[in-house]
């Protein structure tokens, strides 16, 4: 095994990409050494007993003290309170990054608590499951996912090239973003699938005229799909929309206005017009194919049902 | 093998579904024959190379000479003409189902050209993948699946257990419905899934500030798993909404008041509603799943991936 990119790396949190983290660090040897915090005590057992982390500790800064890499892995909304209270314990030339899924908000957030000589350069691995919690994690979610990085223009090269390294050594791609392009760019590839999702699966379970037990038995023509992105961890996500405001209204913007457009065309029985929409939509999906974030395999049909399927 | 369900089945368009029902009717023996029929040259040829069925036309009223059964498999848009054309060569007793995504309009685009004696029994099995054509067809695609029938008030009560017997007979659970009932549920199930699907397709692709490229790298966030179910065939989904107009626009507009308060709640930074809305669409997945139309496993890392997506 190769050198530990860093001798001792802190998980501030322990989610699903925390606790994955932690697996692909002892898997890769990334680490010589991981300490943890977790703010429930079950979460704390389970850390040790899966062997996520070495040490765990109940409050952000014993474990955060003395760590070269600290990653804040909590919601996005927690990060200033974790910022204030890991500032004073910070070694001089620590780097501080996160995986959170808004950038502006923690920089907005972090920097005013990082001393003089530490590193804060924020990250976001775009890659998760709608499973949450420390049993959740497992080591190859990152393997050829992207993880984008919002350095400060006057960032530390050193700094900068090791946390490269690491997120390499998880498997990773590296791409480099200004935190506000960061966001405008997840407000539509993540940020309002999410919402839209939650939202279709909201209105499906308030309907008078259709029960709740149709809305499931006949979820396989599409709604289904939606309730697992409407699956995802509610607390992440409410910080993700209060964090990323005016980028996801833009797109919602967007997004309301091209659906009065479809319905408009549905409302005058414009068959062309909709042809048209539906015909341009599939060209994308197979460069993602391409592009080897997404399989080829249909997955309506799921892939437990056999031979079309698999 | 048991006795067939019916001597003689006839396939008017040999699609996903046709296909699948070629695939299944074979393998359980539930017709003596099959005849079909299909438009193109191309995928007449596949009919028979793929075994899906035993003989095949390039005219709907010669597949549909003789039959027992007569499903038919084509867009709905398509099933007037189709109506039309057999009409004037069906059996008496002879039974003309469909597989159509629409039921209202199937039974007023059919029933004028059923001579007497023949019983137009409406059909939908809930269930597909995003691809098309006769090579995407798979014989369990219908197991443990909903077939929602609509028969008339005044069915023959032997023809309709016929057709149950053959749904049956591929693996199907059969439901009955008023057409207007199944086009409610269907519209919130399943085509506003697909709608809001091909509109956020769109969306992503014609903005400015964030090029395509970024959304095919970024799509893991969310986003690709819309791109499945938008790349489903855009002619079947025209049809669907050209003769679904009435029930798809009244959900539509459930959705959008719906997405307005999500809105709402974003620009006020409404943290507690936000939390409020995405926890409760956590337990209709849950049931989803229980009721055994969804798998568990998390799929947003994909099954090829590893330990924790399998």
């Amino acid at each position: 095994m190769a050198e530990p990119v860093f001798r001792h790396v802190a998980l501030i949190g322990i989610g699903l990409i925390g606790s994955s983290l932690g697996h692909i660090m002892r898997q890769n040897g990334l680490a010589g050494h991981v300490s943890g915090f977790a703010k429930s005590s079950a979460t704390r057992d389970k850390a040790i007993q899966l062997k996520i982390v070495d040490e765990i500790h109940d409050n952000a800064a014993d474990a955060a003290k003395g760590a070269d890499l600290i990653i804040l892995c909590t919601p996005v909304g927690a990060f200033k309170v974790v910022a204030a209270e890991i500032g004073p314990v910070l070694k001089p030339g620590a780097i501080v990054t996160d995986v959170g899924s808004v950038k502006e908000a923690v920089v907005r957030d972090c920097a005013p608590f990082m001393p003089a000589g530490v590193h804060l350069i924020p990250g976001h691995p775009v890659a998760g499951t709608e499973q949450s919690g420390p049993e959740s994690g497992f080591a190859d979610l990152f393997d050829n996912r992207w993880v984008i990085l919002t350095p400060p223009d006057d960032v530390d090269e050193a700094a900068f090239k090791s946390l490269v390294r690491f997120w390499e050594g998880c498997g990773s791609n590296v791409e480099i973003m200004t935190p506000d392009h960061h966001d405008l760019v997840l407000a539509i590839t993540s940020h309002i699938p999410h919402l839209i999702a939650y939202n279709i699966v909201g209105t499906a379970d308030d309907l008078e005229q259709v029960t709740r037990s149709e809305v499931i038995k006949y979820s396989a023509g599409g709604f289904r799909d939606f309730t697992r992105i409407a699956a995802s961890d509610p607390t992440m996500w409410r910080d993700v929309f209060v964090h990323n405001k005016d980028a996801v209204l833009e797109m919602l913007g967007r997004f309301t206005e091209d659906l009065t457009d479809l319905q408009r065309a549905i409302r005058r029985g414009d068959a062309d017009r909709l042809f048209e929409i539906f015909t341009k939509t599939r060209s994308i999906r197979r460069r993602i194919i391409d592009a080897g974030q997404e399989t080829e395999a249909p997955d309506f049909g799921r892939h437990t049902t056999g031979s079309g399927s698999d």
